[in-house]
């Protein structure tokens, strides 16, 4: 799911302050579960499944972005749901003045999509900025949601505590209503499937709310917007190459369009521990555990049978595993990426407008909806 | 200028608390002196000016919108300068459930403004929940102000105290950042001048705000937007028939609508006072006063004159010429007002439909130009 973070990054640290935590981890319980209902639902029926979500482009994706998040998109769209990606620009400037050159960034980001196996030919990959219906719906949704709801939603705090702390200013208007525009990101297109993390099921509640009491209100027999369910996703923190959780803006990140080059000396400088044997002990080695979840994500099998494979070889010989298996199983996807950047502008432009345009016409359809059910329609 | 109230209501209450009366009074001086300037401008170059300014659609207009704005609108338009109007539709659930019949109650705004003398060939009039791409200015517009800011407007301050206590809940989104949906409503067609009581000047402080740091932001060498210009129209109040600020939600109004047995009806129930002899002392008489101002600028004339004319005839004969004035100078109206009623929902429509286009095509054009000042244009 989307937040105004770089992507996959917890809402609030661990053991976050008590007043949010009881209702979150209730909730996390039932969410777990029904996620797993609909994961069968999903091999059963994926034709019944629109799910949103998206990025917002503040950089090149990385490897984080692959693990957490872009291949269990591309597993998705291949299962035949409808998955529809949001390049969430406006999200760019919640927290900063300077968007920097987004086009270039925006073509980065459709380009790693494109490369990752997103066929826009299935998949719809839009940027809101070019959807004005969509952005029309945060109007109507603001008055569903009051400002004290907005001001205990966790991300909010956090963000707004991170944002004095970063550039000792305050919080924006624009990131402080976030969630409510986030609900119009999921609603416009009625997706009710948003993969989060476990940090993140706070802010679909604020869809979740928006949809109900939309409902309640203007369609209290029919009902309109769905609420849209968690499917959960492991919550799965990849390190960078100085131990702490991989961001493009701390700069400790291996890239997707990287080079083989490039990638070597990113495990080269990768942190280990002082333990020769190999073991898959993620609380008491966590560097360790890292490489073997990236390790065993890209060589298809899992951080335990890495572990033993390594075993007695330590870490020097782990090093060598990983990035055999980054730089041979990110190969297809970079020879992807490298041949589609070759082609030129074209590409990107296309893929943008033609999401652009099914993204308009479901966000017109909608928007004439609510107008029509709100009353607002007058001529 | 419209504010999430009955028109003309004050933002704040008179002594209201002085954390912000400092620099309103010293910038009321200025606002003052400016706004005479620009009156002798608007005498000399009306072309020069574009105006923004409308109403909430809560109910059909009454005397205290016609004294207070539509007669100076008319007056603008009638000078030749561009009127836009603006039926603030969203602005209706701010501080509401239920939006109660909008069609019916925005077509009876139109009607009203019609009837004043409003001309569609000349004036614009929307609805702006037609108009997505001025909604879409609520998003960059966002960015530009904190939620220090916001929470410091007067406005929103009272409004916020006035939710709790009629309605037992808190503000909503929609309410708190208003005064950045007004900023996009004035500069989506980058009107210059907005007619403000004095009380409305911090509002209209948020859009020079916005319009300011845009182009610092994304047009610093050129610019964008201009920063809009009050035309401080004076603080006049008009009294219901209870002595108390005329308002549709008061049930104390006189509409411009009403028939002339009501009209008489209405000022036979107005207070006056115990004194015989008619003087005008706003400040010691204030029913009288009202009523005074009001037969004055039905009948063209002063409300000294008129309370000279009066004289020791005392407070009958004042209501007497009062309904006089009002009768003889709604007749008019009315009678434009029912035969455009008579002709049936096609005339509502064609304006809307025909002040809607202008109004998309200018947004259209105002949404493009952000975009690329942004650098959100990918395709």
């Amino acid at each position: 799911m989307l937040v105004p973070t770089a992507a996959g990054t917890p809402a609030a640290p661990a053991g976050s302050p008590a007043d949010t935590a009881p209702s979150v981890s209730a909730s996390t319980a039932v969410a777990q579960a029904r996620s797993t209902e609909v994961e069968e639902q999903l091999a059963r029926d994926p034709g019944r499944f629109r799910v949103l979500t998206g990025d917002r482009p503040t950089g090149a994706l990385h490897l984080g972005h692959l693990l957490a998040t872009l291949d269990n998109r591309v597993r998705l769209q291949d299962a035949g749901v409808d998955v529809v990606l949001v390049v969430a620009d406006y999200q760019v400037i919640t927290d900063r003045d300077d968007a920097g050159d987004l086009p270039a960034v925006v073509r980065e980001v459709v380009l790693d999509y494109l490369a990752a196996g997103i066929d826009p030919a299935r998949s719809t990959v839009f940027t809101h900025s070019a959807v004005p219906a969509l952005n029309q719906l945060l109007l109507p949704f603001l008055s569903l949601v009051s400002v004290a709801e907005l001001e205990r939603n966790p991300t909010v705090k956090a963000e707004a505590v991170d944002a004095e702390r970063r550039q000792g200013r305050g919080m924006s208007g624009l990131l402080f209503t976030y969630p409510v525009h986030q609900a119009a990101d999921i609603l416009f297109c009625r997706a009710n499937l948003v993969p989060v993390g476990q940090d993140q099921l706070p802010h679909l509640e604020t869809t979740r709310t928006v949809a109900r009491r939309f409902n309640q209100r203007y369609a209290p027999t029919t009902g309109y917007f769905p609420e849209p369910e968690a499917l959960l996703t492991p919550s799965l923190t990849v390190l960078g190459d100085d131990g702490a959780k991989m961001s493009k803006s701390r700069g400790n990140a291996l890239e997707l369009r990287a080079s083989e080059d490039e990638t070597v000396r990113f495990f080269r400088r990768a942190r280990t521990d002082s333990e020769r044997h190999i073991t898959y002990e993620p609380e008491r080695r966590p560097e360790v555990a890292n490489l073997l979840r990236i390790g065993a994500h890209l060589a298809g099998t899992t951080p335990g049978e890495l572990a033993d494979a390594v075993g007695a070889a330590g870490a020097g010989r782990l090093k060598t595993v990983v990035t055999e298996a980054v730089v041979e199983g990110l190969r297809p996807l970079r020879e992807r990426r490298a041949a589609l950047a070759a082609d030129g502008p074209a590409v990107v432009r296309d893929v943008l407008a033609r999401g652009n345009a099914r993204a308009n016409e479901i966000a017109d359809r909608t928007l004439a909806d609510v107008r029509e059910l709100m009353g607002t329609m007058y001529s």
